[in-house]
């Protein structure tokens, strides 16, 4: 890891704002606010996934972002690598025709849903997200990309809580935080 | 103006699909996944916000984003602007000490919600999401702007449903909206 590298993980790093029993008892809720709040750290932020995906992939059709967190990155990836956004959401959400995975949350149960044209089998795409926790969500979403046809090349997370095993959850994907709790 | 607004807005209108009766009977729902899956269109978006904001305001302190789709737009503007992002979200889902106000939305109810050290006193702030309807939900972050007594310099929206009415409800804010239905 170069110097660079170090300099913008510490300035993402002393943004992150812990809350104890948030949104329930035994749970710390790590807070990006703050990142998203600094013009500096969110490009940090930024350019620190694309370096990864630059030097990790060879060819990127898609950056798949999960509803509502990974909305706040995805784009932005997506922008600094010149290829298109699509939206995984809760279900209900997008019309048309769609699929959709059920899965469980850190903390409840939900169903991740993507329009039925919204990847074509053989594209090649990153999934981003602000958090990995057990890996439900993203899970879900690798599951309704594989369902489509699509390659995942890996997950991206700004955040990784690496007591709840959620890479391990997500294998054989590659998994990439910037961030470990 | 100029012809090249109008080909990124001819671009960006090709772009939305219209689904009648989502998600519920009687209302069409203006789909903009198509424009976040081209990085051509999602770049017309936010160059189009960019100029507006330029043109239209001398100094902006932050860009403020609506729950979930602003968060799509939010941060890529608040980025080209140098400037930070802020969240308004739906209740419950922000850590820390919170301010929320209670609006009425399109089809249902819902309450708004900002950490109380998101803004301070006299920050200007740009208002952003995907779509003005009835103009509830940007009607209560402007609500909890003014009660953080930050300035609303105004509110940018992808797309404006005219005959709803949504920015006379926000009067005397202003509203910029780059496709009207």
């Amino acid at each position: 890891m170069a110097a660079s590298d170090d300099c913008r993980l510490d300035l993402i790093k002393s943004l992150v704002r812990a809350f104890p029993d948030f949104p329930k008892k035994g749970i710390i809720f790590r807070d990006i606010c703050p990142i998203l709040k600094s013009p500096e750290a969110l490009s940090a932020v930024i350019s620190l996934f694309e370096q990864h995906v630059r030097e990790k992939f060879q060819k990127v059709d898609l950056v798949v972002g999960l509803d509502a967190r990974g909305f706040l990155f995805g784009p932005l990836l997506a922008q600094r690598l010149g290829v298109g956004f699509v939206l995984v959401r809760k279900k209900g959400k997008l019309p048309g025709a769609t699929v959709s995975v059920a899965y469980d949350l850190e903390y409840g149960k939900a169903e991740a849903e993507i329009q039925e044209d919204a990847v074509s089998p053989g594209q090649k795409v990153i999934l981003i997200d602000d958090l990995l926790a057990t890996g439900g969500t993203l899970y879900a979403a690798c599951a309704l990309m594989q369902q489509q046809r699509a390659e995942v090349l890996g997950c991206l997370v700004v955040m990784e809580l690496k007591d709840l095993n959620g890479a391990d959850k997500l294998k054989p994907h590659h998994v990439h935080s910037l961030l470990q709790y």
